[in-house]
Parts: structure tokens; C-alpha cells; sequence
């Protein structure tokens, strides 16, 4: 049985992506260059990099029955990503995102449909934890079922040896006064930079000494603070700091921060130490900024393997 | 065996409708109200609103095999639309429109993506004709194609009685000029407002008189004019008008033409004479302008009968 999988958890959004000459003129009628669809949602995008970058990856969260369900199953398939214990709801709408890109402005327009699908609760979280090495969360408004479902983790974990526990992260990336509470249940915590200013920070080395009294004995705060590069704080440990790594032209920045989320914990998975796993992430970061969406990163040379010794290791 | 269907051809195009508080600002990420799909294009229209006056339809015509394909087949399915001789065609993309509409403003803002799903062919046009009453085609960039289809009906019609003949329509809508060809290939011809006075002609009357010259011995012109009613002009026969009948307060004329259309073909299929028919059509628009979408007629007191002797009818 595979016990290495990632499992990531959050909520599905579809884009509806028009890429205009321009934004349009309110009553007009005009034609657009193209239309794409793109699975979205941070857990979802940070799966796709996580299976681009060769990881064993599985998704979990709620999926609705809706016309969009063809288009989904599709694409995970197509990404190699595992949905196998995902909820399938009835009578629901998926969220779904309306983006206008305008090719002469560069703006990006989005109007959000937040739908009616429900979040995944401590109920649905029936997984058999054996199969995971990592299991990472996007927090949610519904911050206390995946409270529930950390404390599964944990209890799963006390009875194992340190090498064959499962490893968790949280990302707290809306100022929502509700993630607050999973800050100190998992052993890594993602703080984005919204969450870090709404928070009276304005730096990531401010960010990550802010919140670090806040995480349990043993967690790691990252923060990645966009072309300031990132840093990292495990409690009573010093601060990491890495520069970003610049692509040259920056293309398109949607899904940057979650492809750094999956580049961290892709390093971190494979037994790098937390210098490495940064310095990684940022440089996949940065190379995501420069292409359309992530398929191109599988055409990167992008591979991560750890040192020997597992103590540290490096990027190639 | 059936023998009384109608069958509509055209394009078929989904809209998606975000309902909006106001008209977005660029570069913006905002929320909407609502948004939901519909099946569109104006033979599919007509096919809508065919069905829910009671008359057997068929739509025929290419189907993308794309992610919008359960949507439609389900839609189609609710409508209680035939559509087994439709094309579903592999590696293209449907047409879709993205349609924002503002609740501030009333606004519509249309944001099209013609798709790359191909026309129908008359080598597509494999349908057993003894099954229809009445064909009705949207006029396309694909007249040509069109025209071979109406041939193949007129020799159908060669060799039968009058009564066991199928009636053709065809709806000239966008000033294209590759549509002309199909004015003298049908025995009905509607002419949309934007056609007409792209050719020149600033009311319904002069629309149908300038028309008539060029439709076929025994072929009828119809013009429907917004809030200026209809009016129909059989060749070498006078021109009958009728007035608008205005819902009271208009809330959705999306469609309310492909609307008079199907209730046009309805009466004259149950046998109505043109005045009768021009009447039922101007009251089945006028319903459709004071409410969102088609559905609504369902609830609307909007049977036609034809009276016995076949020779004259009236809207009951």
C-alpha cells in the first residue's frame, strides 16, 4: 500500500477565464479572444503543482453535482491527482469565478459566484491515514471540522514512530477571524501576505516572529512575501530569509503563492532542510510567474531530491 | 409513426448570466448575486418555446462534445426537445456567451466566444422527413449548405398532396450578406428588425414590401417590429399588420423574436389563418418581454386552436 501521498483539503472553485482585447464597455456586446476553464481553489492548485513536481497527490473536499462535474473529473485525472474519497453533493452549485483579462490594460476582473456547495465536514473526513505522509489544509470558514479532522491526525500519530507520522500544514491566507484557531494544530503554518498585513505585519520576517509564539512546540511559520522572497521561523529557532527568484517577464501571477505552498512541502516531504525547501519553493514560484497557468512547470527542470543522509539536502 | 413534428435548425450557444449589483469596475474581484446557464441561440429559442406551446419539436444541429455537453443534454431533456439527429462533434469548443447584467443600471454586457464547433453540412442532414410538419432554419454563415437542405425538402414535397407537405421557414436575423440566398427557398420568410433596416427599411410595412419581390411564388414575409407589432405580406396579397401587446412592465426581451417566431410557426401549423397567427405571436412575445427566460409561459394561458374548418383560426 502507498503510505507516501499528500492529502490536501480545501474547497473547488471553477474559472471561467475570457481573455479580452479589452475590459468591455458596460451594454456592450463584443467578441473575446478565448474562453478557458481552469480548476481553481488554493488546496486545487497547490495539488497540481504537488503532482507536476511528481508527488503522489490526492484531493479532498466537496464536489457538486453540477453541470461542471465532467469538466472536473476531467481534469483531475488529466493533473494525476487522486479524488477517490471526495463528497459528491446533489442539488448544489459549484462556485465559480467569472475572470475578464484585458490584453491591453493587463487587468484581471473577477466576479465570484461563492455557489451553494458545502465545505467538507469532520463527518466526510473518512480517509485511512496509513496512506499519507502529508496531509495540508487550506483554512477554511469551516475552521473548526478541520480542527476535528487535525485532532484525527494527531491521535493517528501517537502511536507511531516519528519516521511514520504524518506530517500536517495549515494555510491561513483570508483575514478570516476564524482560522485563528488552527494556527496552533498543525506543524507547519503557511501565512500569505494578506493575512500577515491584516495583521499588522509588513514584512515576512515581521510576520513570521509575529505568529511564531502562536504555533505549537515543534511548528514552522513560512511566510512568502511575493518578490520580497520568503522566510521561515520554527518556534525558538531563528529566522530563514531567501530572495525570490524572478522569471524576467512576469506573465501571469494567479496561483503563485499555492505553487510555493506545494514546493515547500514537496522539499520538505522529500527530507530537505528548511533553507533548501525555500530556496526550492521560491525558484518554482518564480518560474510559474512567468508562464500561463502551471502545465509549463512540467517542461521545467524542476526535480528535488534530498541528500543521503536526509539531514539536508539541496535543488538540482 | 409521428408525423406532425417541427423541426428547428440553427446554432446553439450556452449563456452564462452573472446577475450583478452594478456593472463591475476593472481590475475589481467582486461577488454576484447569482449566476446560471442557459441554452442559447435563436432556432434553440424557438425550440424552447415550440415545446412549451404544446408542439412537438426537434432541434437539429452540432453539439460540441465539451464540458457544456451534460448541461445541455439535460436542458434540452427538461424542454422536452428531440434531439437524436443532432451531430455531437469531438475537439471543438462551444459557443458561449458571458451576458453581465446589472441591477443598478439594467444593463447587459455580452462577452461572446463563437467557439470553434463547426456548422451543420447537408451531408449531416440525415433525418426522415416524413416525419415533420414544418422545418424551420435560422439562417447561418452556412446558407449555402442550407439551401442544399431546402432542396432536398421541396423534392420530398414533389411528389405528395398538398395536406402531406412539409412548410419551410427560414429566419434571415443578422445582416449577413451570404443570407440572401435563402429569401426565395422557403415558404415563410421572417425578416428581423436589424435586417431590415440594415437593408434600408425603417418600419415593419416597408420591410415586407420590399421584401416580397424576392420570396417565391406562394411565400409569405414576416417582419416583427419591437413595440411596433408585426406584419405579414403573402406575394401578391396585401400586407396584414397587428399591434404590439405590451406585458405592462418589460423585464427580459432576451429572445422575445425567436419567441414570435415559434408561436408564428405553432399557428399556422394548427391550421390558423395569417392574421390569427400574427396576433397569437405579437400576445406570445409580448409575455415573454414581462417575464425572465421562456419558462414562465408554461404558467401563461397561451393555447391556440385552430377552429374546424381549417380555413380560419383564433387564439382562445
Amino acid at each position: 500500500m502507498e503510505t507516501n501521498r499528500i492529502l490536501c483539503l480545501g474547497k473547488l472553485c471553477v474559472d471561467i477565464i475570457a481573455e479580452c482585447e479589452d475590459f468591455p464597455q458596460e451594454d456592450s456586446d463584443q467578441r473575446c479572444k478565448r474562453q478557458r476553464w481552469q480548476r481553481g481553489g488554493n488546496a486545487n492548485n497547490t495539488s497540481t503543482v504537488l503532482s507536476i513536481l511528481g508527488a503522489p497527490v490526492e484531493y479532498l473536499g466537496t464536489i457538486a453535482n453540477s453541470h461542471e462535474l465532467g469538466f472536473l473529473r476531467d481534469d483531475y485525472q488529466r493533473a494525476g491527482i487522486i479524488i477517490d474519497n471526495c463528497v459528491i453533493v446533489d442539488n448544489c452549485s459549484c462556485p465559480v469565478s467569472l475572470v475578464l483579462l484585458s490584453s491591453v490594460s493587463g487587468s484581471r476582473t473577477i466576479i465570484h459566484d461563492s455557489g451553494s456547495l458545502p465545505e467538507l465536514t469532520h463527518k466526510d473526513f473518512q480517509v485511512d491515514l496509513g496512506s499519507y505522509a502529508w496531509v495540508h489544509f487550506e483554512g477554511r470558514p469551516s475552521a473548526a471540522e478541520q480542527v476535528k479532522m487535525l485532532r484525527d491526525i494527531d491521535n493517528h500519530n501517537a502511536d507511531l514512530e516519528e519516521n511514520d507520522r504524518i506530517t500536517t500544514s495549515v494555510e491561513l491566507e483570508k483575514n478570516r477571524p476564524v482560522l485563528a484557531q488552527l494556527i496552533d494544530k498543525a506543524d507547519y503554518v503557511f501565512i500569505s501576505k494578506d493575512y500577515a498585513k491584516a495583521h499588522g505585519f509588513y514584512s515576512k520576517e515581521d510576520a513570521v516572529e509575529g505568529f511564531v509564539d502562536k504555533v505549537r512546540e515543534g511548528a514552522t511559520v513560512i511566510c512568502a512575501w511575493g518578490e520580497d522572497g520568503a522566510c521561515a521561523k520554527p518556534k525558538g529557532e531563528p529566522t530563514i530569509s531567501v530572495p525570490a527568484i524572478s522569471p524576467g517577464t512576469i506573465i501571469d501571477t494567479l496561483g503563485a503563492g499555492d505553487t510555493f505552498n506545494a514546493a515547500m512541502i514537496h522539499a520538505l516531504c522529500k527530507g530537505a532542510v528548511l533553507q533548501s525547501a525555500l530556496t526550492f519553493a521560491c525558484k518554482v514560484a518564480g518560474e510559474k510567474c512567468g508562464m500561463k497557468g502551471f502545465s509549463g512547470l512540467r517542461y521545467t527542470d524542476l526535480s528535488f531530491e534530498a541528500e543521503s543522509d536526509g539531514s539536508s539536502s539541496g535543488s538540482k
